[in-house]
């Protein structure tokens, strides 16, 4: 169903992180994250993956992406959201329909809206932290890997006043995953 | 049982966080911690407790205990980690079985295998954190708060090498709080 611009974006992060915090070593590494299937071990991403029409990423995840040599979003549109990329900087790999913008992350979710996207997949460290301070996160996923990594990029941050979140589910894996979904909570501020 | 000193101690560590890490605000402060009881909710530390037999506390946190006011820990022999502690800064008001110490963590658990004592519950970010790197903790509660608070005292801290724990159970509550039991790992390094 196509948004007629009436109705709100929905905006959703799905993330894994170390115990302590980091969603990726200081130079961007993930070789810490489990990279072998257990079978029967589906942490939905697949599924979380179909649910939107739109990803959102903010300039070091995409470059960390990049470094990866395949795009894993397959057709999925994705705006980039950089002050210091070039469209020349975009390997010729990546899919015609990855578009840098210049614009902060709430007035991209603005034009997204109006070009009749519903639901956007926020990625990136900054980029999912400005978004929950700003109110406009609807959701996140957070999978804790079970491992103490001692620094690294942290993905939350200081902030002007404490933010409350709702617990939605909780699920762990075999593998010792635990997942936990969080929405926005009743207690947050209003969207502005 | 007591401890004939033949048999390793246990050592368990049971803390509640916010979801970006922090046991206690700047100041120590706990005011974002749930105070209502939810009808049914058992987190489980009564019975924890009930399984410990001497408590290790960092100063930080034993100070912190001391601006409660009363000492919530009943007839549990305690030792106080502390440089610059003396005993005249021991309220009154504390039972006579909390001593202070100005021995490593490790040391006092020495001391305390050789006392008989069998599970001892550390207590303190810094304290569980040392014990963590030292190996000789050997299994972490952790209750997730769904909150965001931006800064505080965080239980995590820079490594020398990652640490892997085995993940043993995650429960949910009603109340959106979130508890995970972490043990060593099998991949981690050998007691010293």
């Amino acid at each position: 169903m196509e948004n007629d611009g009436r109705c709100p974006l929905h905006v959703h992060a799905f993330l894994a992180l170390s115990l302590d915090g980091f969603i990726a070593r200081k130079d961007g590494g993930l070789d810490w994250l489990p990279t072998e299937n257990v079978p029967g071990e589906d942490l939905g991403f697949e599924s979380f993956l179909s649910g939107v029409d739109v990803l959102l990423m903010g300039r070091r995840t995409f470059q960390t992406v990049l470094g990866f040599g395949q795009w894993p979003y397959g057709a999925l549109p994705a705006r980039i959201v950089t002050s210091s990329m070039e469209s020349r900087d975009i390997p010729t790999w990546i899919p015609g329909n990855v578009e840098l913008t210049r614009k902060s992350p709430v007035d991209v979710l603005t034009d997204l809206g109006r070009e009749g996207f519903d639901s956007v997949y926020a990625d990136g460290g900054l980029l999912v932290r400005s978004l929950l301070v700003a109110g406009r996160l609807d959701d996140l996923v957070l999978t804790r890997i079970p491992i103490l990594l001692g620094d690294g990029i942290p993905l939350f941050g200081p902030l002007d006043q404490d933010i409350p979140l709702a617990h939605v589910e909780t699920r762990s894996f075999p593998s010792g995953l635990v997942q936990s979904k969080y929405s926005r909570s009743t207690r947050n501020l209003p969207r502005t």
